[in-house]
């Protein structure tokens, strides 16, 4: 298909859409870390400038999907290109939702802070550390389109799972021995949970990037046959 | 553009993807009722069914998407049309995580019926019984275009959230009156933020049908006026 001469090439469309994920991911980032700094330094400004400050992220989220919504309609991408944009979509979705996690760290984080400290948070930063990380790498695999770093980004899910197995047990014990600490200890664990999410969307997001790189192009295959019953895509 | 005259028709392919949307959509939902079912029956044949029984959705939530790849690749669907099958790649996602979620909540109620009960569960049913419809709600939305339902379901997300707030309260009291059984109720504190969020990804699937049904139509636009900086979709 030919393209309309008025209309900015599919490449550049592209590599700004990247540009869009790759700032909207930088932001979700630094959510996450703004949450745990504020956790660990006891800062209920930094909390509270979180717990209101995921309107860019959510302006970002319109604007990709409506990127990539007019990608779809003026340009009809193929094969790689189109696995780009799907990828894209999905990828835009789980950032999206790592803000929100963010929000929901800073909301515990600010309940836990209101009572005495349980104890001293160790596990809890390096959770966070984990799944920066990993939401970081995986934005790179699909940027670069580097399935080796994807992959990793996978295995990495595993430390993050301990590390919240970690953080239940001892939560657990000092809840035993002061139950007055219980209400409070329960936010760590739950803050647990929310950064072993943000670690499942990187995850998500490094399987987007596998996908995008590596999955089977239909371009090369007779329409009839791709959709073939019983063929592969049906 | 003229279709290809070996291709099913494109109304006949989206009626297909809504159909399987819809089994997935039923697949999650049981999959959710027979885990709060099992945890309720204390019974850990139903809960392990959950466990391992999640391949079909898995399946489910490949085949949708290489139909949506497919169907962008060989019809170049627009306005109307490219919008649902950009709701049906979002829709999946959903769908795939609520399955994981139901998984989720079988391994922590395995884990709570391996110790003695905590206290009679009603919210938690009932928790998840407004999930489940939310989420059927939200899919029937969907298929029908029903922007009033569709708005429905947003709104019973608060009720969910209320009854996670009550759960909450309610462990934390035999917590600290019997702190023995602290770490079976924390798995019903998590087993409640599980199913906050199947609410949630309902609630997602309502504003994506939502978005589906009254987005701007950019097909009656210029593509020139479509793309100009500053114009509504830049």
């Amino acid at each position: 298909m030919e393209e309309h001469p008025h209309l900015p090439h599919l490449q550049e469309e592209l590599a700004a859409l990247n540009e869009r994920l790759l700032a909207m991911g930088g932001l979700a980032e630094d959510a996450v870390r703004l949450s745990i700094v504020g956790l660990a330094a006891r800062d209920s400004a930094a909390l509270t400038r979180v717990l209101t400050g995921d309107t860019q992220i959510n302006q970002l989220h319109i604007d990709i999907d409506t990127r990539c919504f007019t990608l779809l309609a003026l340009h009809h991408p193929l094969a790689a290109d189109l696995r780009l944009v799907l990828a894209a979509v999905k990828i835009n979705s789980e950032l999206e939702r790592v803000g929100d996690l963010a929000v929901n760290i800073a909301g515990a984080a600010l309940r836990y802070i209101a009572a005495p400290p349980v104890k001293p948070l160790i596990d809890l930063p390096r959770m966070s550390e984990l799944a920066q990380t990993m939401l970081r790498e995986s934005l790179d695999a699909y940027v670069r389109r580097d399935v080796a770093l994807a992959a990793r980004v996978c295995e990495r899910d595993d430390q993050l799972d301990e590390l919240k197995t970690t953080v239940f047990r001892d939560t657990l014990v000092h809840m035993l021995a002061d139950p007055t600490c219980i209400e409070a200890a329960l936010q760590l664990v739950l803050i647990s949970r929310h950064l072993e999410r943000i670690g499942d969307h990187a995850t998500n997001i490094a399987e987007d990037a596998i996908f995008m790189v590596s999955a089977r192009d239909i371009r090369h295959q007779a329409p009839a046959a791709a959709l073939e019953p019983g063929a592969p895509g049906r």
